[in-house]
């Protein structure tokens, strides 16, 4: 009876860490929601932690002293990831996503629920280290990919609107360029979304020549914010200077030839550095 | 050692189970990844079971049969349901939200990722009878509740767009009337995004007179698709005659009043029919 409430508690207390990635949970509270000792639950987290690793599904980290805890990181670094990309590019490059001007269909896979929260935890592991306390995005298509980013990072998700809304309150707008078609465009902000000196990740689905990146860049800036990375599913080849300097791409589209209905995009080199120009392909 | 490694296999089949609502995983599939016998796993599958219902955290299904196997349903029914819709009224009680025009900012509780997760969860759990294909929504704050009841669902999400986008391909377009403005405008759907004869349930952050729902659901009959259900997270009381004459709102919005900074906002009757007009409160 003991051994099967042990293990009753670990499969609650594993979908309990795992369903909110990165919120740090005080020993506290789990021993008060399972009535037991903390030396228990210290094991208990042992079990979780070398479960979660033996099969790639992310780790625990726990979290020392009076404010401490333990709290699930959703780390993504095998190879099936390599993998699941290469599954992505060859999706990606069926004829009947082209669509007249070159462009490609992507709305299934940026709405479908399991593949954005794989692509977000890839986000999360690759963006860990410049600790944001936002993630960013622009409409409407980046937005489940960033909120699946934002869901792995446990942060809220701040979506800047293009023109700006009466149901918001005041805002802070600017005019952008975006690259495909050279137009003037207006992106705004409501004011209260980010206080200043807050530290923001750009993700969203897709880049050409990054204006609208740019863009989301100058209104963070404008309100006193700091962005500390950029992350997009897919960057095209061309231009290769976009207007972002620095960027994580995890696709790279090289070419779509409209005419006989063939696209090339691949994976981008995923854990090399990005510092100073784009992920090199 | 033995021992050990059940539990560790029993954290990572939790984990990838409910990871991934509805989905139907094969025996054979875990069998595999697991190198265990289809007698063990099946002990497994109870421990699991039994631990997420003895802590309201959902449950699993079993489907037999050579197409059958194991799923992960995140049905949320307890009574912390319930207190969780009551602190989110008091939170969007609170008066800094009042917007002039009687708006309510809500947007940052809409791109909260854990929130939208168990709102999703609850949206799942009553319209589960209604067997949708299809998730669908109107840009742009809906978005993330909605993909997070996609994914409660395991289904995809499917986001109608206000005008016509070029990078989506031909899509068939209505106008619509919204109820507040009285505006007449437009709203398309990628022609792919939905095969004739799908069920689809319709998820919305907001309704007041019901106008952009409508549109929905005129667009869906449009493309030879079935409306199962519409819920959304918070409607107004008045007007008490909406355009839509069957939805569930989790949450009833009575009153804004701008000039004292009071706002009325209480959760709807979750649990009761709604059929033939409304949550009634």
């Amino acid at each position: 009876m003991n051994k099967v409430r042990r293990m009753e508690r670990i499969v609650a207390i594993s979908k309990q860490l795992t369903d909110r990635p990165c919120h740090l949970y005080s020993f506290g509270y789990f021993c008060q929601e399972f009535d037991v000792a903390k030396s228990t639950l210290s094991e208990d987290m042992n079990v979780i932690k070398a479960g979660l690793e033996l099969f790639n599904l992310g780790t625990l980290e726990t979290v020392a002293g009076a404010a401490g805890g333990v709290r699930y990181l959703p780390f993504r670094y095998s190879d099936n990831v390599q993998q699941m990309f290469m599954e992505l590019a060859v999706k990606l490059a069926e004829p009947e996503r082209i669509i007249p001007g070159g462009f490609l269909y992507m709305s299934d896979i940026l709405f479908t629920p399991h593949l954005m929260a794989q692509v977000g935890e890839v986000f999360m592991t690759r963006f860990a280290d410049c600790c944001p306390d936002y993630i960013m995005t622009v409409e409407t298509k980046g937005i489940p990919l960033a909120f699946m980013t934002a869901r792995a990072f446990g942060l809220p998700l701040v979506t800047v609107r293009r023109g700006s809304k009466v149901t918001e309150g005041s805002a802070v707008s600017i005019n952008y360029v975006t690259g495909s078609a050279k137009r003037i465009q207006t992106m705004s902000l409501p004011k209260r979304a980010l206080p200043p000196g807050a530290k923001v990740l750009i993700i969203d689905d897709f880049m050409k020549a990054g204006g609208t990146a740019k863009g989301m860049i100058d209104l963070a800036h404008e309100v006193g914010a700091k962005v500390v990375g950029t992350g997009v599913l897919v960057a095209t080849s061309e231009p290769e200077q976009k207007l972002v300097d620095d960027y994580l791409a995890l696709l790279i589209l090289h070419h779509v030839d409209e005419y006989h209905k063939k696209t090339d995009i691949r994976p981008g080199k995923l854990w090399y550095s990005v510092q100073g120009g784009g992920t090199g392909v």
